[in-house]
């Protein structure tokens, strides 16, 4: 019976965007669109809108019987209770539970709907159609505003026993007095340093901490960004260069601890940073080897992720869609 | 047919011991013998001792026709490939590869051999027998002569893509220029710090930079062991005391990673400095709470082995046995 649903819908629930996608058993995008996600005000408001955007796609495709689940990749979504818990981020969603996978379902026949975070949608996404096809242990981590990861083992992902396994943005890279404040209200994140705002952040202390010359300083220093420091690196800069070996070492030996974990076979960078390629690349894999213990040394690939064109985000959504 | 054999071995391969237990589908340990694990110069010969060891036991249990498989645990133990590989403690498989279950299986009539390390038999015990039964995500810490591992995700132990997994006294907790040598040839192991060498080195570390009144000073300073530690500690003394807190708060922070990583329902540790109880238990769990991130706090069981007394070694290798 499954068998004769050939569509999926995947649901990449962003800060600013909320993507929907139907996806074919190929992994092809087949219908798409978007609404603002924090235009509305209360979560029933947004959901409706949804509906309201996806159903004229599923009614173009032959209505809804021709769907076999939906997955949506969203922050703080829980997998195990199907509802996003207290993001920060999302103004209907910020201070409660929203039940959003039973929501979805409830407007939409009763189709199956799952919810994961966004990493762990992206894992899902390059497992099915990226960089870890044929893997069972890798590890895909995120670089953007935050550090996220989704970890995969034996071939499933990683949920722990309360759904929020997999914050490997909050190890604790420095136990000092100096680590870093982090968002999360510790001190010492990898995710302090590693995402956007930690490279930005590493930007202006050695900008500010030494006159060398810098294409960087052709900037305000105070609106510096990662992005900034890809295009001065990818020139040659000296200190654009020398932010990126910081970061990549950072990252290098987070990776040696989470090896000691769980052995992937594979680390796979997903987001802006990884733009830069062998820049940050590099420094990263020469950290870990350098820092890893002597039985892991050498074995890991570290890969950019194979989504970073495609809409990675709706695909690893909607692999949650084929689940029964 | 597999119902019909109501036994399965289990192997305890230690440093000194190498202990083969029959056991039965209740886990009770229904016979038992032992051989020195270092008696012997070749991996043949210590696999034919084994075997006239456990010949009569067999035997007298009705013949190999009722054994369903076996188990063992053994330092640097591979579940994928069920070899020894490279056992730095071990005469005859320090340098190679030592391919331990078929060898067994070979002489015990083909029956299904399955090899693991230490660590991860002592989970599989918990989970089986132990403070683990009925979960499925949980961490065991087994704090001994080095700090060992066994992670369970999903019901299942975490082996990674070769084997190597759960290595977790081999984090780095001090990444600083002080961060004290390992065994492993790395800097600022949790093992340097939480083993019972690296409990013993604190005392040290202690008693020689200050002059503060201990029972601990009635020892030779170089001959004291984690296990004078714990009596001090149990009769009051001050300094002990603060020897486990310091050792208490490196594990909770380093739990609090692991959290991070796989959002265990518990940490179970195993091991003789366990036997300190609440003395120990109570500043890991504290630190814990402390340092973690807020979504995890209070949410973990901090919970000495509930295997402490038993075999529990054997136990876990031996639940390896009812494995296909």
């Amino acid at each position: 019976m499954e068998s004769q649903k050939p569509y999926v819908i995947g649901v990449d629930l962003g800060g600013t965007n909320t993507v929907f996608g139907i996806v074919d058993a190929r992994g092809q995008i087949v219908a798409q669109d978007a609404i603002k996600t924090q235009s509305y005000k209360t979560a029933e408001d947004f959901v409706e809108a949804g509906v309201a955007c996806l159903k004229p796609l599923i009614d173009q495709l032959g209505g809804i019987e021709k769907i076999a689940g939906m997955g949506i990749g969203a922050p703080n979504g829980n997998y195990y209770t199907g509802s996003i818990e207290y993001a920060p981020n999302l103004a209907w969603a910020h201070d409660g539970i929203v039940p959003l996978s039973k929501m979805f379902s409830d407007q939409l026949g009763g189709i199956s709907v799952k919810l994961t975070n966004d990493a762990n949608a992206a894992a899902m996404g390059e497992m099915a159609y990226g960089a870890a096809r044929g893997m069972k242990n890798f590890i895909v981590i995120t670089l953007g505003t935050g550090v996220g990861s989704g970890i995969v083992v034996n071939g499933q992902l990683l949920y722990g026993h309360d759904g929020f396994a997999g914050e490997l943005g909050h190890v604790i890279m420095d136990r000092g007095p100096k680590g870093r404040t982090c968002g999360c209200g510790r001190t010492g994140c990898l995710e302090a340093y590693c995402s956007a705002t930690g490279v930005a952040r590493t930007a202006r202390e050695i900008l500010s901490s030494t006159d060398r010359p810098s294409l960087l300083r052709d900037k305000d220093i105070d609106t510096i960004e990662s992005l900034d420091v890809s295009i001065a690196a990818g020139k040659g800069d000296e200190v654009a260069n020398e932010i990126f070996k910081f970061t990549g070492k950072m990252l290098g030996e987070a990776c040696a601890d989470f090896a000691a974990f769980s052995s992937p076979e594979a680390f796979i960078f997903f987001g802006g940073l990884c733009k830069a390629g062998d820049l940050i690349m590099k420094p990263i894999e020469e950290a870990y080897n350098n820092s890893v213990m002597k039985i892991f040394r050498g074995k890991a690939k570290f890969l950019v992720s194979g989504l970073m064109n495609a809409n990675a985000a709706v695909l690893g959504a909607s692999a949650l869609g084929w689940e029964e």
